[in-house]
């Protein structure tokens, strides 16, 4: 049973994982993080120990969540001992076996956006998880279901596919959303005008495909307001061009 | 005062609008639709006479609400007979002066994204009014008010700009999931998984500005997970390309 964590990365995804688990009743045994300050900020409010040194790291807790960023990812695996307990990652694009080197090894991957300021509800996210052999995908399914309502597992090509489909569905929609700012900003107008439509659009979702909810001119075949629309983003290249390549994508995307 | 209402059209936005009117104790005296089956549907609904006539029309009512597709918007006033309540368009993108030939006249714009499957709660919808004279606005922000929570003013040059703005923030972002959705068919994996990455995308916006909410690996400047995305869309030009184009926005547009 999955009891003692350390938690690897003090980032937004280890600020609101270790969060989550503490609430849960976990007991978080150390942080660790590159930037000594970052560590010990976590580790505070989770009452922890906390360290900036691999080696330091304790050897004997039930689990380590590896949550640093990508391109550190490769050196803190090769730099962490060789401990007992179970070591996890939690990137969605990078595959099981770089945990090679320990017994126990799996992914946790928790499917949502995080930001340091913005806390999350841990029940309602999906977590997906992956192991190399069968007693520890239960251990960390079991661990799984105590942090959240969804639990799944699926192998790293999976979740590789998952992870490029939420950078459309999460990071490039999030940059729609500040395309819509960029325009308002230029014309005096409030970002809150907005807001209702951008929560609605979302959560349309819920009950229609995306197919079924596309709304706007190119869905409607609506030439007119679509050359207007380009029409006035004359001066700006770029979006005329993304405002062309997804109109036209809409309007040929008709099931 | 505002009491009595005709309703011209029967799609979307008419059909959600009538409802919501009708609860709100409006009297919807009549619906016209080009199609008499969509305008009889909708009419019993509202305990409303309709027609496919606009000579029909009845011309003591108070307020007339056009929403019909921007299509036939200027066909339809055109047949419109010069009534004496108030006539308004709610188009987006078009002009208060298409009603120019009526004595009191403006534009409702419940600035709301609407499918007919997915009843919208219009207290949470911001109403922007214009009108061609004070005591138009004046009756047209009373309306609103009623209807609404958040009711502005605004004019056809801010209108044009929001409507713009909406196209990328729900139009664009809607076909954003329609992308996230084929990515994962493709490889048999449930659209329910990425709902909840959707739904906190957008609740994100509620308390942090959309360049401040960013997430995923272009803001990161993880090169690597580009890289390895456009491999994984090789098959893919258009994704792609609209995969590299938004990275490389992002990538600039920081703060």
């Amino acid at each position: 049973m999955i009891r003692n964590i350390v938690l690897i990365g003090a980032g937004n995804l280890a600020t609101q994982f270790g969060y989550s688990l503490a609430k849960k009743g976990f007991n978080i045994r150390q942080v660790y993080s590159f930037t000594i300050k970052n560590a010990e900020i976590l580790a505070e409010k989770l009452n922890a120990y906390y360290t900036d040194n691999l080696d330091e790291i304790q050897l004997d807790a039930d689990l380590y969540i590896i949550a640093v960023k990508d391109a550190f990812l490769a050196e803190t695996i090769e730099k962490l001992p060789v401990v007992k307990g179970i070591v996890t990652h939690t990137a969605g694009s990078h595959h099981l076996d770089m945990l090679l080197k320990f017994d126990n090894y799996g992914i946790i991957y928790p499917f949502q956006t995080f930001s340091k300021d913005k806390e999350v509800d841990f029940n309602t996210i999906p977590i997906l998880v992956e192991a190399n052999n069968k007693q520890t995908e239960n251990d960390l399914l079991e661990f799984g279901h105590k942090v959240s309502q969804t639990v799944m597992t699926c192998d790293s090509d999976q979740r590789k596919q998952i992870h490029l489909a939420a950078v459309f569905a999460c990071n490039f929609t999030n940059h729609m959303y500040a395309i819509a700012d960029e325009i308002l900003k230029k014309h005096d107008i409030s970002f809150d005008v907005i807001k209702p439509l951008i929560l609605e659009t979302a959560s349309k979702i819920d009950v229609l495909s995306p197919l079924e909810a596309q709304t706007g001119p190119a869905i409607r075949g609506d030439q007119n307001i679509i050359d207007n629309h380009l029409k006035m983003l004359s001066d700006e290249s770029e979006l005329a061009s993304i405002y062309k390549t997804l109109s036209k994508r809409i309007m040929t995307n008709i099931e």
